[in-house]
């Protein structure tokens, strides 16, 4: 693929800005990387890693010559940032961001870009990760294989979103659209929920129980290593989905534990196998060789 | 460790029994490791991996001279062997099994061996394994760092006990005595609850939706993918403790559920914290080096 972007700026090179400067660098997509953060010893960790080729603590500085601006702090940041960030950009430019949960994101962002109209934006969530948030767990493979999630709002110009797309699949990803509502429920389901499902397992067992257990307790439960401040975010973002989908998981463990209580243990196996035949399916999709790296 | 029996009879070589085995011949533990099964194509796989010198068909033929007997089936199995096995142990034999589940498996035991007041029953839970069942999938370092759990009961002769615990403890387990109620409840919550979460969140979670996940879901639900057929033993079985267990994690995601509806995300974030610090220090627990094998 050839440079789409001139100079790209990322502006909080965490896990998934880092990972994304490394890989853009690696393959040549950008001139130049430029990262934007508050603190100097995370930006000196994400040159460290290769993930930038210029960086500074200074907001309007680092957007200047940006034809990409990628917002990839934590979603906390975005609300305060955004109004600095919709007076730096030049004209031209391109605004993406990497949050886990898209609507409430979308209207602070469009929100604050109200003004610009010589400006885009295109929301996207990388569904990469792990519970590690730092530039210096980076790794220029992280999206190999995964999927990234674009919820462009319907008047986005189609050049826009056709070249942010090229970035993400010359890094690997596979890119799907798809509307911020859906988006937002999808991911209730399949990442937040089992983030809130893992720590509040940890809640009833006990450090003397656990201490007993296999590596199987440790599996279950490793995505709440996550940051807790980041999770609050992801749950104050997208409350009523990731309630709604608590409340679907309660429905059915209630239902096993009436099954088990009963006695009905022909009912307890036969949803037992059609959970084990949903694994091995993603098992199967995922196919052999995709290491496992977390969804945020 | 000197070899204390001479002779090992393992009655269902799976994981955990062909495991066993391979570590008792590598370590020189006995004389003679002897595999008893129901399928040729089962008993071939355990002598290709090392876990036996020698295998039968015949139940009494191989409990004949055995020194230590250990049923490693699945539990529903248990039922149905225990009177033949009875019949069989020669004087002086210890019998053990290794069942996940242990007051009802216990009784089962106990029950059968009412005539038999020339051999002794010591009842164990090594807390390794993985969602793998047959012996292709065993390892000799399997137990290396696990725990073992023993119930036996106040009468077990001491020496038999002894014995047994220098067996686990020369195979790299760490031997804890408890009750078979403590056992139970233990169990029901650091491993059966992992189990049924995993399965309940595969329910709920269609295979398009989960195409979408990085490896978190995959992650938390690595132990749905384990035998149905045992699992239904091991809620049938352990019905009560198992039911609390999920009566206790539903109470918890219905508090996360109902302080996300009311906005009360400080609340979220410090269980988040909790379960973050629980986790750490689980991890810090198991140390370095300890790979990740699940419980059954």
């Amino acid at each position: 693929m050839q440079s789409v972007y001139d100079t790209i700026a990322i502006v909080g090179p965490g896990l998934i800005g880092a990972s994304l400067g490394m890989a853009v660098r690696r393959r040549g997509l950008a001139s130049r990387v430029i990262g934007i953060g508050r603190r100097l010893t995370s930006l000196d960790e994400a040159m460290r890693v290769g993930a930038l080729d210029e960086c500074t603590l200074d907001l309007e500085e680092g957007l200047r010559e940006a034809d990409l601006v990628m917002l990839a702090t934590p979603i906390s940041a975005i609300a305060r940032l955004t109004p600095q960030v919709a007076g730096a950009l030049k004209g031209g430019a391109v605004l993406t961001d990497v949050a886990s949960t898209k609507q409430s994101v979308i209207q602070t962002i469009t929100g604050a870009l109200a003004g610009r109209k010589d400006v885009c934006y295109v929301p996207t969530h990388p569904m990469a990760g792990s519970e590690q948030r730092s530039a210096a767990h980076a790794c220029a493979a992280l999206f190999e294989g995964s999927v990234c999630i674009f919820t462009p709002p319907p008047d986005a110009p189609e050049p826009a979103v056709t070249d942010l797309r090229a970035l993400w699949e010359a890094v690997g990803a596979r890119v799907h659209v798809m509307c911020p509502a859906e988006h937002d429920r999808l991911v209730a389901r399949i990442s937040h929920l089992p983030h809130l499902a893992a720590a509040a397992m940890l809640e009833i067992i006990t450090t003397d129980e656990g201490a007993f257990a296999g590596g199987g307790l440790l599996d279950t439960t490793r995505v709440a290593g996550g940051d807790p401040a980041l999770w609050r975010d992801i749950c104050g973002t997208n409350a009523e989905e990731v309630a709604l989908a608590l409340q679907a998981y309660v429905e059915v463990l209630q239902r096993l534990r009436d099954l088990i209580r009963r006695g009905r243990f022909d009912e307890v196996q036969s949803l037992l196998q059609d959970a084990k035949t949903r694994r091995d399916d993603l098992l199967a999709l995922r196919g052999p060789g995709r290491t496992g790296t977390d969804n945020q």
